[in-house]
């Protein structure tokens, strides 16, 4: 089995995908500014997906949600950033369904394989008319896919996007994919914007297992701020052009399939938490030894999400006193006596007893692009890694005027 | 039945109450800072506690418990600020009693009675030596409250105190109490240091009782930033001067108390979150039509503590996207076409749909000193009000900082 990483990979390096994307007039005009992107693949693919657990959903959710239950399958996904189409009611619905009627038409494809997404202000309407003049502008070329990474960021300042090729005995494929970030980024479920395909031919029902374990290993462990969108979604598509033999749970072709996806998930889910909004330094979190696996998650999550460890990393601070807090705090089993914390390489409390340690250096680990913040718990064998990012003043600039 | 506020009340208003505070010399020196406070009672009390529900504990939280629970009593308590004394292991463990001992035996009274509260960084050793010389140079006054309220504080900007006369027939007596808050406050358990006395004479099981109740509907309501501290501890000590007949459960006496009890932790609670670390405003959040109690304070919490929403109040943003996707993800019965969402009495979210509104008038609304946020989940008969801060960059600043 080998995975190897495609340079400049993305959405579109699996076989038969296609993408582009246009300026639809949906956000404000800027240079370069792209609002209005088109994913389409050119044969039939099974699909499964992942939905916000917001009880506040927004119409493409919903829309694709019941697509995706019932048929378990997508060619192409609309996706238009500037407008999150969330609290808009029947309208926001015709809306939804008017734009992914109008790609059905110019794709010649059956509208329940159309999948919408949005991502940007809550409560407004879509510009239907200006989308369904933008849909037909799209042109859909193999190297579409950087635009459409490009057209779907908010206020990332990134682009995200990462392919993998797999190879597994005499079978190779492709799976690659995007993502969009930022805010309102939490762990449990999708919590973002996330497309990835595959040209590999994969059974459905296999495929939304792996999907969801390679969620629950990446994107459900991110966390930018707590708050979690009204919009997240994660799509992937496999439409089975590498011509393999279908892939089915159990089998060799299915544990590289889902290393190939985990390593996907995985750099999209840290590419978000190092671009969140206002951060300057990607933090990633483990945690050993906890009881058991929820018990691990729990924990680094909670260490992830804690506002003041995030602004001891922004100030390079060694206050390892609110790591081992947010853990205590977590819910998980964690006996002070047991706990040990970790800066990278660097302990600062061993058995819940402070050792002495460098503050420059301890500071100097901090200051660094990727920050590791380790608890070993030391009460079973269960590990967890979480990532995050710091608390800069800028994320409080970008977040008290998004709507004014 | 009736409740007064007394003018300038705080810990030592009600009878036979005595405090002082002096610098120790725990934190550094700065023109007229005080480090070290003694709260004492020329008569035994009653007393009752609740305590952090972080797995890591204080040493002075974990002996107090213990002394609390045991003996139901508590006749003074030392307070110190700079220090938290916590993961320190037994060196703190020997700190906190060497510091209580040297209490009983200046005050001469039982050292199972004698509290011990810090606050400060976590993970350093007390200054035992000059907290020794500390304590026996405090002067105890009736005035003295005063110099305890502003001895405790941390990042605190203003002293938090509070007193009422409560009437009720021929029974006269008085509750009073002060805090200190800032930083690492979050919804669940005491959440700060506390302190409340009063001269009524209550049986020792509805004194818990009544502190309990007390607290759920105030300092369990509050939120800062979501963080737990290892330190939380509020304790209400009552000496029976006011000469009443011992107040027991199921009596009118009983219900004013309560309600006295409530409207100082009310107020102790709101003053904590307006004072929230780089807080500009208060926030306060009702929840109405939720299907159960546990719904609405759910609800009115998660939207409490969304950095999102926290950000938005502070940017005078009139973003409901935010407060209705927080109520959304809460946990909380949340149906979103019949969900409203009201920033003061402006409606801005009605069933679901947003409704147009002067977006000027909505944002001087945010604009005030207290910021009323209102949900209507319009399912059942339950409400919750929840109490929280704007999220500025001062926050930030003030918590990047903080140990170096």
């Amino acid at each position: 089995m080998n995975i190897a990483e495609i340079q400049d990979g993305g959405v579109t390096s699996a076989k038969g995908f296609l993408a582009g994307a246009v300026y639809a007039g949906i956000k404000k005009k800027a240079k370069d500014v792209l609002d209005l992107s088109l994913l389409y693949s050119e044969s039939p693919c099974v699909a499964a997906g992942t939905f916000t657990t917001n009880k506040i959903k927004a119409a493409p959710v919903i829309l694709d949600q019941q697509n995706i239950e019932k048929h378990g399958k997508a060619r192409a996904v609309l996706i238009n950033s500037g407008c999150a189409n969330a609290c808009t009611g029947e309208q926001g619905m015709a809306n939804a369904e008017a734009t992914a009627k109008k790609v059905s038409e110019v794709l010649r494809i059956p509208v329940e394989e159309v999948m919408v997404a949005s991502t940007g202000v809550i409560g407004v309407q879509l510009p239907v008319d200006k989308m369904l003049e933008g849909i037909s502008k799209i042109k859909l070329t193999r190297e579409g896919g950087q635009n459409l990474t490009r057209a779907i960021m908010t206020t990332d300042t990134r682009p995200k996007k990462m392919a993998v090729k797999v190879q597994v005995d005499k079978t190779e494929f492709i799976i690659g994919g995007t993502a969009k970030g930022a805010g309102m980024i939490h762990p449990n479920m999708a919590t973002m914007l996330g497309f990835l395909t595959t040209d590999a031919a994969v059974d459905q029902g296999f495929l939304h297992q792996a999907l969801l374990s390679a969620i629950e290993s990446s994107f459900n462990l991110v966390s930018v701020d707590g708050d979690t969108s009204t919009n997240d979604t994660v799509l992937l598509l496999a439409n089975g052009q590498a011509g393999n033999q279908t892939i089915v749970k159990g089998t060799l072709e299915a544990e590289a399939f889902q290393k190939g996806l985990d390593q996907v998930c995985q750099y999209l889910a840290k590419s978000i938490a190092r671009d969140g909004e206002g951060a300057t330094r990607l933090i990633e979190i483990v945690v050993n030894g906890a009881l058991n696996s929820e018990d691990a998650r729990l924990a680094a999550r909670t260490i992830a999400c804690s506002p003041l460890v995030k602004a001891a990393v922004h100030g390079c601070d060694p206050n390892w006193g609110r790591i081992i807090a947010a853990a205590g705090r977590s819910g998980a089993a964690v006996v002070q006596e047991k706990s040990d914390v970790y800066i990278g390489e660097m302990g600062l409390l061993k058995s819940g007893m402070p050792l002495a340690f460098d503050k420059k250096a301890a500071s100097a680990l901090l200051n660094r692009e990727e920050v590791l913040l380790r608890v070993d718990l030391n009460l079973g064998s269960a590990s967890a890694r979480a990532w995050g990012c710091d608390l800069s003043e800028e994320y409080v600039v970008i977040n008290s005027e998004y709507t004014t």
